[in-house]
């Protein structure tokens, strides 16, 4: 069984911390300067462990293996959210890095074909899986368009790192049998539940509702109470209503949030016209999406038939359908992490976005999690102990092992 | 019996609306050049009404009564709202130029002394009330720093205009006896009641409370239900929760209001770790407004109680007390009411700010309504009849030649 070399991969994981390091979070996002700095020290990383690699045309930095297939891709991202955590994106890719290069070294393994993909822009800095997209498809014109909060384009800003005329690297179908994806949970799951290893089964669907009040804007002194239609007082009714009406339709794992909220013109002496609403739900189930779409939207009625103030729910976002991972590869997982630490995993949906929401359409898919400490993500104080973070590596590793070795000798 | 002349009166009124017109509304701000312009026209209109007329250091247009004393002052603000009505302090103002034309050219009242104001600033573009504070006391450097939108401060604005230098006008304790203003109700009061005058007992006082909600921000996807502290979810409680206690502890004519709200980060797939809302209130009643205090103190308790979030309640902008109008000439509207539209007319608080606010602490104050059209006001749409309009200028007529008769011949 190879051993992956923990204090390679913690080393290596240090250094890249390193690039955009602040305090103890990382801001490198998509295409800054530290983001293309740490591109290159990557492909560098990807160079030391065998591997022909490159930056491609829209930012991925792809190490191919030298082996002829079947290979398996094994990645993440490494840019991170404008005030980001330094695992996340960043511990797959150096895992895939320590999983190619160990694998390499063994004389028992260096046979087999592993590739190594550091996406760009998962987080979508500009634009969301920019570089798992370009992987698997033609990078439309409406990509390309695409801006940063600055109001530069993904097409403005590949010119400015010069990527324009870089090629881009595409999916194999003939080589590539799989992805495989470490990733921290970013929830508390595991931490609650005692367990080292997530064998995720899922990324959970994501839709958003928009729901919008329109009362009668009026003087806050001289008009009367009963003469009012206040859009405020609705949303209000209807921010109360909706939790009873949301925990009746989810499942088990099912989130909702109102997170965006304005009430318009929004000044103290002035009874509110106008309020609107983002309601987002997530769940792996798209029964479970309908039925809390449905909660939204009777909920929106109600509150719209008590009257005086119309309310209207509508489509926001476009929904992100549920991701199904494939059962074969999360066996390989499973069993490798039963190996490590009998009885220390679980199956679980990931109730945040990853690449294989774009991959999964084109190649069987899985991931696996280590715990987040206190289930902090997307922060500052984002961490996982140093075990955790080898253990996944290691159960990685020998997934990969396992899954490689089957597709030329079925089990 | 002095008539006023009602065509005249209608004649400057629209005059005075092509100062800045904008479709049916206007949009006149303090020192604006249509501001200003509208002001030298005032100045001119009060010359002819065989006043001595001045702009003064603050912007007041005022008219000086070449009569001895004891003398009325008559008045309202000339500037608008950004999106004003052409009613709005407009009719005060050209009532009391009216009412001041009238009374001189007719022999029987030439001799009594009515000085007219056009005071500067009410609606606060800059700072409210400002012409009015100046007319009572020196204009701390405070209110000199105040500034519009723009940020322009009011020295600057001064500045701009051209009276840095120029003299105050100011209360003259021993001739100004009281002061009267006819406004339009802003309100739907006296439409729904079928009167045409509104006898204004008092100006309503207002507080505001902010109430602010602590939770924890989150990743809206990974963060399952029971572990959120939702900020959004509690100001919803809140605002919910409020609308029954405030009715229960309001009086009759009590309004309250929820006109900002802000839920931070603000972003879709981010659980709120924030929320603030400005809680305003008003009714002519101190005790009323101790009650309605406690009710939102007590709902902020509650919601904090029930947890996870923090919930605290503290006072927003200062308050303002009930402003008490002057019994003594309340009464001789009333009478001057009563004669012409015998049962025509109502006592009534009023629910918007007016400048006896300010002025009522220096000498006695009484104010009436004219009923607006749907109650609508602070809108292009503001509007009254003009049998209306033309009532009210004959009925503040009446009551300051009745005032002025009493103040050297007491009845």
């Amino acid at each position: 069984v190879t051993a992956i070399d923990g204090e390679r991969l913690l080393a290596g994981l240090r250094t890249l911390r390193s690039f955009g390091a602040t305090g103890t979070g990382v801001v490198r996002p998509t295409f800054s300067a530290d983001d293309m700095a740490a591109r290159a020290w990557l492909r560098d990383r990807m160079t030391e462990a065998g591997l022909d690699s490159t930056i491609d045309g829209v930012g991925n930095v792809f190490g191919r293996s030298r082996r002829p297939g079947p290979a398996l891709v094994l990645g993440s991202h490494s840019d991170t959210q404008p005030e980001g955590g330094w695992l996340d994106g960043a511990m797959g890719v150096m895992d895939a890095i320590e999983v190619a290069r160990a694998l390499g070294e063994d004389p028992t393994t260096a046979d087999l074909a592993v590739d190594v993909a550091a996406w760009s822009d998962e987080e979508g800095t500009y634009s969301s899986c920019l570089g798992a997209k370009g992987f698997v498809s033609e990078v439309d014109p409406g990509i390309l368009a695409d801006e940063n909060v600055d109001g530069e384009s993904v097409a403005d800003a590949l010119a400015r790192v010069g990527l324009t005329t870089v090629p881009h690297i595409r999916f194999e179908p003939d080589r590539h049998i799989g992805y495989l994806e470490a990733h921290i949970e970013q929830g508390p799951h595991l931490e609650e539940t005692g367990k080292q290893i997530g064998v995720v089964t899922s990324i959970v669907g994501i839709r958003q509702a928009i729901v919008t009040f329109t009362g009668q804007q009026n003087h806050a002194g001289t008009t009367p109470m009963h003469r009012r239609s206040d859009a405020a007082v609705a949303m209000f009714r209807f921010g109360t209503l909706l939790q009873d009406r949301m925990a009746a339709a989810a499942g088990p794992t099912s989130v909702w949030t109102i997170g965006r909220v304005t009430v318009e013109p929004g000044a103290a002496s002035i009874v509110p016209g106008h309020a609107e609403v983002a309601v987002q739900f997530r769940d792996q189930d798209d029964a479970v999406l309908e039925r809390m779409a449905a909660a939204v939207a009777e909920t929106a009625d109600e509150i719209d038939r008590n009257g005086p103030v119309r309310v209207i729910a509508r489509q926001g976002d476009a929904p992100i359908a549920p991701t199904v991972m494939d059962p074969d590869l999360l066996g390989h997982i499973a069993d490798a992490a039963e190996r490590r630490v009998p009885g220390g995993w679980v199956e679980m949906p990931s109730a945040a976005g990853h690449d294989p929401m774009v991959l999964s359409h084109h190649l069987p898919c899985a991931m696996l999690f280590i715990p987040s400490i206190g289930g902090v993500s997307h922060d500052f104080a984002e961490d996982s102990t140093e075990h955790d973070i080898v253990l996944g590596c290691q159960v990685l590793a020998d997934a990969v092992v396992s899954i490689l070795r089957s597709a030329v000798t079925p089990r």
